[in-house]
Parts: structure tokens; C-alpha cells; sequence
């Protein structure tokens, strides 16, 4: 129901006014004050009414910055409508947690809602009302850059992080609770599967799978109340998604009837002119806002084409008032009219941003976010031992991942710092080792001279930051050769190896996982990633966190995942001679660490799994149950997995799907029995005729550590 | 409409008869005689019944087999309904033609439609009635092993190589022409499409894709009167294809009115329960024989079920009746009521089969698919120059490729025979210098013996025929290691070095094309391969090849292929330093060779793009004229190709489309003007909502050596 003050001001709105409120427009043209932006103005070709009249910018961080902005805008405004101020603030804000596949791997959506929670309260106080997260896009190709801002290859747990940061980010009550943000659910939609992994390329796929793998966690994250939608750069049916009406209007709007606000990325309605279903700003203006789009980021087609394709009978003006209304409704539901400065306090940050307790929770989840990939009696390290670190990560910065552009790589807790305050500082001896691309002779023998003395040698090992995210693809998804140069190296030494992993997607591990004795995935850990390392590594907490993307066995095995179908001739062991089986000659079908695996440094037993019937009825649920053992001799931290498998549908369905998981933290020698619901809800998929409905028939069940290795048992659902 | 015989036929057979007439089993249940098929039979769970009821058999290629048991068969069936016989003749019966995608790399449709010709007498006098070609899958992805089994990425071009291969095989009358057999299109559809490069994995696209770049070989082949449609073994919309209603039912034989017959892959119904869309055969003979499937190929679920489908209720006896008529027409179209043994003929096949016109034929066809990649002034070779040949494909008969079963590779002429023959025994060394895949310390050395000695190494190198075909995709698609080795150590000697490669996909020529002075791509070339690869190494034919399927820079940027989409960011230049464009940042976006690259020993000069007028109408062509000129110092054959691309339609539109293409042979010095006629009806695409129209606005034409290389001009269709 929209306010009276907001049917009134739309009413006393003159049209350029409202295309203006569509726009949203850079920091640049704010930041810099007037009179200095007459270049953006320029190549965006607007002058100083859209800039006055602009109802959003992006990428603002400063709250000093944010109450001049907002108060000189103010002034010039007749109608007192108040700027909103959005911003990427993906995983932290100043206090960087790990990025979200990192975040994924903790299957912890407590401790994801709360680093979603403090990112908000940190951009709260700085003046930020809306921030362009969660990244709720499926991905199953390690070469995509920007595989490192989801959480993953799996819809169910994708869809529980969406959930889980969007409450985190917005609380109970956007109004009142004004340390919150507004959440932008992104990319919609199907962006993860940019053609061949390059970012921006074309995607293509069946409607059915559209919606059974990339659909369900937008959905979920809008079920959640997520405010905005942010449109993908990539075609959906040929179509780009900025301007495709049947995606937008019939499904978002329609559909599953949001009536939030919808933004293009940046630039994208202007983009379809490159894409070619737009002859130029005109046309893609029309396809934009037939399609619903409410924002136009960083491309002028709006304001320039929307009075006159107004004025030419071509765009109801309805349609613009509709997305007025939609805008002005969450500036208002945000208080911005009450008060525009919102939660923007320059004071406060100072106790609020990067304190110790959002440090703490940073840490917390990077301890839980890396994942232990190999350990050959190795790790935990002993205080005792002497060890060299070494690596272009051994003290580095550059541990935040890519968008923390608000966040500072001086603050962020480095690895050889952490060990040294763990262990002693004579106890650790540093060494560069290599850098990210290159080696030379003399960091090699300065590796080698620090290793001579050391009992274990750990190599921190990865990809820059820049090396993933945006814009970031790689046809190779090795380390360096540098790098592998460097374990060469190392490893003719003869001494105890263990590697620690800083990277944004998997890595093909061979010349890594082969020549350590340990291995440990620390993902960008974030600004507390060196502390959380450390304690890691000697064992101060026993790594928990499981991989939620396939590692492949190679890049020419990419797309490799594990929700994948049987496929009419499924290869029947790795080590089959049959010929006529879907495989490939040179290399196995299984990557090579699969999703949900990841070591602890005690060991689980899994047994006695048990279904409370064979049957279930739609009305009936079964019980799986599971008894869970800590078999070592340290406490730890078990995520205890539930898959079924649908042995026969309308349609071909996965070898594994997962629907439930429990965290359970056992003592050594205890153990759980860990009980799961599992009903014929959870059984339901998208048929041919995209019906969401179950099947009766058999079903497999599917209890284990991880995707791979699982007991089993059947059952039958009646219909 | 059905003769009266059919339709009598029909009437009298029981239903148990109508079933076994449905099936197809394999050439071991009739060549080894009675008694012998007791393992196949029990494995298969069929009995005598089936097996002398059965309505066809494939796989069986000499006569005299042929002629004894289609008279046995006779002799047991109470109807006298004739057995059809059917085998995989795919490029050549016993006279091996290069592989499809080899010839794909000629262009030349005249040349490919005699081949067909050839392998269709050579069968029909052998006594198969049908091949299971032409093998009509766009193929994008080189990891797959089948690419070489298609003519490569491009629809218009494998749509017109699929017309020709059916014009070859069943000429103008198949009951008149006894020579000839029945052409069967496979696989429907989208086969090429398997997910990973992996065979028979999963294939997911969207319909307006499958129609624009999958359907139309397939549908052209029908258009050209091809008798029988096979099913491929992938899902398409999560549903295999085999038991696919809306692709077969509605698409096939509804929109476009296919009353031929339609058979299974190999076991593909049985294969609907591995898939998971069957519990059990029953449920699969259901879904297939509803979705519209003749011929079930080497799976029992029909001669199991149907009966019991028809007395349940669930499937109508019309639509079993329908399916058994449509083979009996298939079979009285032969001629099998009147001559079941058509046109098998023990005696006449000594004259006919692998006789001099067809080995002729196939040297012709081998010379014009070899693509010349890379010459730096090296070829042709002299034949006073003293040649080392080393390699494992310099004397070698595995030169057929695969799907070559008739055909022998002791008659392949190898290439250091035909090398020898042309320039003298005493001017050609030879030397092994590798394995396949491994390499001794002994073949380096005799290579490098052999190399001291000589002015010029070529060098002949590849892949086996078994590293690519069905089942055999490869993750990794570089040469094998142990011959990039021997490139090194040749190399080192100074010497020239030319490479002849010999393969069933594009490579990753990495660590070859950089290191030869001269490349030579030879694919697998048939039974006269080595004479075509001696003439065209030594000048007396002129290279003429242009590939029809891109060769990527790396595994890790397939898929890649011309005709792709410019994204919303589309990368300015390779040597960009723009941040978010749509790029790797490893290796440029563009394939290493592109599509309808190939190189003479002559030069080729393009120039005066010249169109009759920059206004296209519904009505009125346009007429496309460029000038072509010999610059070089032999007589060449070149293939100038015309590319179209839509600046902006209502979806996304491929950078570039070939639209057609025109072999010219000009002398030294000489001109042609080639002129395209360019019209409205080939504009056309498919919509959004699958219409298949034109739009008016601009237009690009590009007409060129290959699709990188090209001349450019513009025009406008007013609609």
C-alpha cells in the first residue's frame, strides 16, 4: 500500500524528474564536489539536473562524505526526495570476513548471518543504505573469476547462505533498526554460467534446469524479504537479462510477484547495445523498462529516452511511476524522508568499525571457512618445532579477496606474523620464496636457506587477489608455475611439507596435493586470515569447513560437479576397461577432491545409518538417523551430510542431491546419533512442464562426510 | 499412402510378431548360425522367436553372410518379410574416405556427395540396405571425441554436407537404384552438445539454440529425402531423447512431418533406466515407443513389453501398427518384397569394391581436406631435397580414422611409401622417432640418426584412431607428450622441419605450430591418405583445405568457436589493458586458427568489397561482389566465404554467420570477381518466441579467406 506522501510526491513529480530518480550514478560524481565532474558528466553525457535529480549513487564509504552529499543534494532538491546510497559490500565492510566461497565452506549460517550482520552495522554507521550483496549464483566452473563470491555449486545450500545474509544484512525491521542495510539479491540470473568461464559471456541452458539449479536461491533470498534484485550481465535465452521481459516481468514480477526494487549492474541496460538487441540508447531504454527494470546504473538511456518515449505513446507513464513509486517506497521504508543522514554517524564508526568483537566473529568464520585437504600426520604443528614459512603468502596483505575495496590489506592479520605470535618469533623463519607470477634464483636460494634450519617447512602458496573475481578469468587453473617451481624445490630438501592455499576458486592441485604432506585451504581469509591460520595449523582449532565447489581433476574436466546425472552409460568404476562408457581416456570422471570434503585432525566413523520406515507418504515423513563417532584423539567438529537420490523421474535425476546437514561437535571417543526429517517436500523437482511436484517411487538416502564417501540405504515414496 | 501388401502384412501378424519386427539386433545373432547365439541371446533375454523375427540386423558387411542369412531368415518367417540389413558406413565401406571433419575441411559438397556415392556402392553390392549417416552433430567442443565424426561448427555448412552425403547415398530412386543405399541422420539431437567434451554426458540448452545451430543439419538432411532418423544417446530438457515425446512426437514427426523411420542409438532404450527415467524396461519400452521410436537398436524392452503395454491399455496397437508399417514401407521402398537380397553381389563386388576410380576418388577427396596451417616458406618440398620422415605415423596404416570397420589398414597407402614412390627411394629416410604415447631413448636416437643425414625433417605425428570416435574424449588435447619431445629434440637440430599431423580433433597446438617452419593437418585421410599428403608435401597439388571447426588456444577456453556472441563487454582488442571486459587473463579470447582458416602455397589478394546496393528488401537481393586475385607463383584453389552479421535483432545475433561460400582455382596473376547474391530469406532466425523471420535495421557483410580475415561493408534491409 503505497504511503499518501509517496502517491503525492510521484503526482508533483514532472517526468524528468522521474527518469532522473531512475538513475544511478557513480561516487565520482559526488565525491568530488561541483564543478569538478564536469568530465564523468561528459562521457556519460548528463549535465547537472540528473545529477541533482539522480535518485542513487554507488560506492560511497566515507559518512563524512555521505551527510555533505546527502545534505547538499538535499538543498537543490524541490522536492525534498533523499538520495539513497548503495554500495558492494560483499563480505565485510572494513572488518573483511572470508570471501563467501571460503564462507560457504564453513556451512555455518549463524556465523554467515552475523558476518553479514556486523558488515551491516559497519556500513550503517558509515552512511550506506543498500548494499549490492548477497551473490546468489550457481557455479560449476572454476575458470569464472567470480566463483569466489558464491557460495557455491549446491541450490539448497546456496539458497541457505542468500537467506542467512539477507537477514543478516537486514535485520528485523529495516525502519527501525537503522544500524541495518537493504539487501540486493544478484545476478539474475544465471550469471555463474558464463560460457566457457570467461566473465560476461553468453549463458545458455534449458528453462527446467534455470530453474532447479540457478532460480532457487534468488527466490529464496526474496522469500527472506530481500528489498532489491540486481539484473546479470549475461543473455538469458538470447536475450540479455537486463532487458528480457519474460525473465523480469513475467517471472520476477509476475511470477513470484516482487514488487521490490530492480537494478541493472553497471551499465548493463546500456550494454545491450554492445549485445546487439538494441540499434542504440532509445531502444535499449524501452526493452529495459518494459522488462521492469526500475534503476539504470552508470548508463543514461533513461534519462535521455524516458520523456520522449513517454511523450511518443511508447512507455505508459504508468510504468515510470510504478518504478518511482517502487524506489521512493524504499527510501521511505529505509526513513530516509524522516531522516535522510539515516544511521550515518562519523562519531560512532569510530567505536563500531573494525572492533574487536567484529574482528573476533571474522576470525571465527575464517578458522571455519578453511578447509584441511590432505594431512599426512603432519599438522597440527608443534610449538616446539622450528618452521620455516614460506611463499609469496608466508607476509602478505593481500589476503582480503577480491570487493573489499572498503577494507585495508595494512590491517589485515598476516600469516608469518600470526605464527610468530603463536609460536615464538624464534620459532618461525619468513622467507618470500617466489613471488604470485615470477621466481628467481636468489628467492629460491633464500627459501632454501631458511628451510635448511627448520623442521617443517610450510609454503604459503596462491593467486593474487586480482587473480579472481571480476573480470578475472583463467584458461589455467594451476598455481604459477613459479609457485610449482618453488614446492619442486622445496620438496628435494627431504623435510615435512605442509602447503596453505590462498586462492578465489579450485585449484587444479596436482604439483601441490601430490608432492605435501599437508595441505590447507585458507581461501581469502579476510582480515583476521592470519590469526585464524595460525591457530589452524597448530591446532589451537581443529579445522571443520567443507569444500561446497568440486575441485576438478583437471581444467579440461570443467564443468565437474556433483549433482550431475547418470548419463545412459555411466563409467562403473574410475578403473573400468569397458569402452563404451561416458569417460574421458586420459583422465578419471571424479574430480579430485569432491564437494562437501574436508579433513579434521581427528577422525569421524560413520555407522549404524537406519530409516524410521521404508515407505514415506506425502503425509508421512521418514526419519534417517545416523550414529556419528569421534574415533582420534582430539575434539572436532563433524558436518554431517544427508543426500538422496531419485532413482527414476519424469525426467533424469541428480546422482546426489543435498537436502539436510547437522554440525556436531563430538569429544573423542563420544558419539551422536544425528537424526534427520526427511519429507516428501524435499523430494519435489520442476518436471517437464516446470510443475513442482514428487514422484512415487524409489528413492536412495545418503549419509556421509562428504559427497563421496556416504552409506546408503532406499525407500519408497507412495503417492 | 501404404500399398494393399503392407497393410495385408500388417493385419496378419500378431502382435508378439509386430514387437520382434521392431527390434534390431547386431550381427552376432545371425553370422555365427543356429545354436551359436545361446551367450548373446540369454544376455539379451530374447529367444528364437525374436532372433527370426527380428526386423532388422546391423553390422554385417560381406554378402555372402548377407545373402545366407537374410535366406535363412526367409525360410523361417511365416509372412516372408524380408530382414533389413543396416551398418555404420560412415566415410567409405572398404575404400576409406577422410573423416567427416576432414572433409568438412574441403568445402566441397560435389566431392563429398561422390564419396557417399562410393561407400553406398560399395555397400549395396555388399548387401546393406541403409548406413547409419550422415552424422549431422554441430560440434563445439574438441575434448569430445565424435567431433570427427562431424563436419564441424558451422549449421549452413553441416546442413549442406549433410544433403550431399544423403544425395550420395540413396541418389535419385532407392527402389530403381539398387546401388544405393538409405541414408540414416543422426544423432537427434544436440549430441555435440555433451557436457565436459565427456561422451554421452548431459546436454542442457535452450530451445531457440537447439533450433538455430543444432536442428537445421538434421532437418536439411530430411528435406533431402533421407529415409530414416536415428535418436542420440544424450538428454535433451532432462529427458533422453530416446524417450522424448516433445522432441520426437511433436518436433519430429508433428512440425515437420517426418514419416520415416525412427531408430534408437545402441541399447538407448534400455539406457532410459540408468538415465533415471525408467524403472524398468517396461516403463522404458513406454516412453519410447509413445515418443515415437521404430526401431529399438539392441535392447528387448519392446519384444518384453509391448504386447503387455497393448493388452494394458497403455499404449494404442495403432501406434504399433503405425511403427511396424513404416519399416515394412522402408523395406518395400528397397525392394526387399520383390529382391530380398537387393543388390548383394559376391562376384560383382571384386570389380567394384576398393576399385581404382574409388581409390581415385578418396585421393581426391584426402588432397582437398588437408589444411595447410603454416608454411614459412618450406613447402613444397623439392625433390632433390633428402627428406628424413620420422614419427609414428611416418609409416603407418592407422591412417583410416575411426568408424572404418570394413575398410583394412594393411591397404592404407602409408607416407613414407607414397613419399618414396613420388621422389625416390633413396631421396626418403625413415625413422619411427616415438610411440604414440611414449617415447625410448633408442627411437631419439635413430630419429636423430636419420635427421643428420637429410636437408628437411618432416615430421609425422598425431594422434591414434583410437584417441578419438566414440568413448573417446580427451580432458587433454595436445599432442602426447612423448611426441612434443621429439619435436624439442628434432628441433635442436637445426634442420627444416615440417609437420604432418594426423588427428580426429582440433589440437592445442601449442609446443608444434611454434616450433614447425611447416605444418601440415591431415586428420585421418582414408585409404589414399599417404599418396594425397606425398602430392600435397611436394607441390603436386596445392593445399586447399580450410578447417570448419576453430582450433582453441588452450583446453581451458573451449567451448570457442566464429560464430559466438559479442557479450555486453566485448574485449576491444587482444592486447587490451581495459579491466571489465569479457576476457581470460591468460591467454587472448580468440582460437589459435579460426574457423575457415587455411593456407595455399599461393597468395590471395582480397579487395574491391563492392554490394549493388546498401538497401536490402523482402524483395529485392542484394548482390555481394568481391575481387580475388592470384598473388602468388602457382596455380591455387581458393574458398572465398561470405559472412553476414545482424547489428542488432530482437536477441542476441553471432558476430559473424556464414552464409555462403564459393570456390575459385585461379593461375598465377589471375582475377575473379566473385559475386554472392544475398537476399532476405537468409537473414532470417530465430526469434524469441521461435519464429523464424527477419528484421529490418543494419546489417555487416565480411567476405574473406576465413572468418578472422575479412572485408567489410554495410547495408540495411527495409521491411
Amino acid at each position: 500500500m503505497t504511503s499518501q506522501r509517496i502517491s503525492q510526491l510521484v503526482k508533483e513529480m514532472t517526468l524528468k524528474e522521474k527518469a532522473a530518480q531512475l538513475l544511478q550514478l557513480a561516487a565520482t560524481f559526488y565525491e568530488d564536489g561541483d564543478g569538478q565532474i564536469t568530465g564523468p558528466m561528459e562521457s556519460l553525457g548528463i549535465g547537472e539536473t540528473e545529477v541533482n535529480y539522480a535518485g542513487s549513487v554507488l560506492g560511497i564509504s566515507e559518512p563524512e562524505k555521505i551527510i555533505q552529499i546527502q545534505q547538499a543534494y538535499l538543498a537543490k532538491n524541490r522536492l525534498g526526495i533523499p538520495l539513497l546510497f548503495m554500495a558492494d559490500i560483499i563480505h565485510g565492510f572494513k572488518t573483511i570476513f572470508p570471501i563467501p566461497l571460503a564462507m560457504g565452506s564453513s556451512w555455518d549460517l549463524e556465523l554467515a548471518e552475523r558476518s553479514a550482520e556486523v558488515a551491516a552495522k559497519e556500513a550503517a554507521v558509515s552512511g550506506v543504505h543498500v548494499t549490492f550483496a548477497p551473490m546468489a549464483d550457481l557455479v560449476r566452473d572454476p575458470r569464472w573469476g567470480r566463483v569466489m563470491e558464491s557460495t557455491g555449486e549446491d541450490p539448497y545450500l546456496n539458497a541457505l547462505f542468500a537467506r542467512a545474509m539477507v537477514r543478516g544484512f537486514q535485520g528485523e525491521n529495516l525502519t527501525c533498526d537503522t544500524d541495518r542495510v537493504a539487501a540486493c539479491v544478484k545476478h539474475f540470473a544465471a550469471y555463474g554460467l558464463a560460457e566457457g568461464g570467461r566473465d560476461y559471456n553468453t549463458v545458455d541452458l534449458s528453462e527446467r534446469s534455470l530453474r532447479e539449479y540457478y532460480l532457487p536461491a534468488y527466490k529464496a533470498a526474496l522469500e527472506e524479504g530481500c528489498e532489491m534484485v540486481m539484473t546479470s550481465f549475461n543473455t538469458i535465452d538470447s536475450i540479455p537479462a537486463s532487458g528480457n521481459r519474460k525473465l523480469m516481468r513475467d517471472l520476477l514480477r509476475g511470477e513470484w510477484g516482487f514488487d521490490g526494487v530492480l537494478i541493472s549492474d553497471w551499465a548493463a541496460i546500456g550494454e545491450m547495445i554492445p549485445h546487439g538487441v538494441a540499434e542504440d540508447e532509445r531502444e535499449a531504454a524501452l526493452k529495459a523498462i518494459i522488462a521492469g527494470v526500475d534503476i539504470e546504473m552508470m548508463t543514461p538511456t533513461y534519462v535521455h529516452h524516458i520523456p520522449q518515449l513517454v511523450a511518443a505513446g511508447l512507455v505508459d507513464e504508468a510504468l515510470i511511476d510504478e518504478a518511482v513509486t517502487r524506489i521512493l517506497e524504499l527510501k521511505e521504508k529505509l526513513g530516509l524522508f524522516d531522516n535522510p543522514l539515516r544511521g550515518a554517524d562519523p562519531e560512532a564508526t569510530r567505536e563500531i568499525v573494525y572492533c574487536d568483537e567484529h574482528r573476533r566473529i571474522a576470525q571465527e568464520l575464517a578458522t571455519k571457512s578453511c578447509v584441511l585437504l590432505k594431512n599426512e600426520g603432519l599438522l597440527p604443528l608443534r610449538r616446539e618445532q622450528k618452521v620455516a614459512v614460506i611463499g609469496p603468502f608466508a607476509q602478505s596483505g593481500d589476503i582480503l579477496g577480491s570487493w573489499s575495496w572498503a577494507g585495508s590489506q595494512e590491517t589485515a592479520v598476516q600469516l608469518g606474523t600470526a605464527m610468530q605470535k603463536l609460536a615464538g618469533s624464534d620459532q618461525i623463519t619468513l622467507a618470500e620464496g617466489s613471488d604470485i607470477i615470477y621466481v628467481s634464483e636468489q628467492q629460491l636460494q633464500q627459501a632454501e636457506a631458511a628451510a635448511q634450519e627448520a623442521d617443517v617447512i610450510v609454503l604459503a602458496l596462491g593467486e593474487a587477489s586480482a587473480m579472481s573475481g571480476e573480470a578475472s578469468s583463467r584458461s589455467d587453473i594451476q598455481l604459477p608455475k613459479a609457485q610449482l617451481e618453488l614446492i619442486q624445490v622445496m620438496k628435494r630438501l627431504g623435510k615435512p611439507l605442509a602447503v596453505v592455499l590462498f586462492n578465489g576458486r579450485p585449484l587444479d592441485l596436482h604439483g601441490v596435493i601430490d608432492q605435501a604432506d599437508a595441505v590447507l585451504e585458507a581461501w581469502f581469509p579476510g582480515s583476521e586470515g592470519g590469526a585464524a591460520i595460525a591457530d589452524l595449523l597448530y591446532g589451537v582449532v581443529n579445522p571443520s569447513g567443507k569444500l561446497t565447489m568440486s575441485f576438478p581433476y583437471a581444467v579440461g574436466q570443467v564443468p565437474v560437479y556433483y549433482n550431475h546425472y547418470n548419463t545412459g552409460r555411466p563409467k562403473p568404476a574410475e578403473d573400468t576397461d569397458e569402452q563404451y562408457v561416458s569417460k574421458y581416456l586420459d583422465i578419471p570422471n571424479a574430480p579430485l577432491l569432491p564437494f562437501g570434503y574436508g579433513l579434521s585432525y581427528t577422525t569421524f566413523e560413520y555407522g549404524s545409518l537406519e530409516l524410521s520406515s521404508e515407505k514415506m507418504t506425502s503425509e508421512e515423513a521418514i526419519k534417517v538417523s545416523v550414529e556419528v563417532r569421534n574415533t582420534g584423539e582430539v575434539k572436532g567438529i563433524e558436518t554431517v551430510q544427508l543426500y538422496i537420490r531419485d532413482i527414476s523421474g519424469e525426467v533424469v535425476r541428480p546422482m546426489k542431491e543435498l537436502k539436510d546437514f547437522r554440525k556436531v561437535e563430538l569429544a573423542p571417543g563420544e558419539a551422536a546419533q544425528v537424526v534427520f526429517e526427511l519429507g516428501e517436500e524435499q523430494l519435489r523437482y520442476y518436471h517437464s512442464d516446470l510443475s513442482f511436484t514428487s514422484d512415487a517411487g524409489k528413492f536412495e538416502v545418503f549419509v556421509g562426510p562428504n559427497s563421496r564417501d556416504t552409506l546408503q540405504a532406499g525407500f519408497h515414496l507412495d503417492k
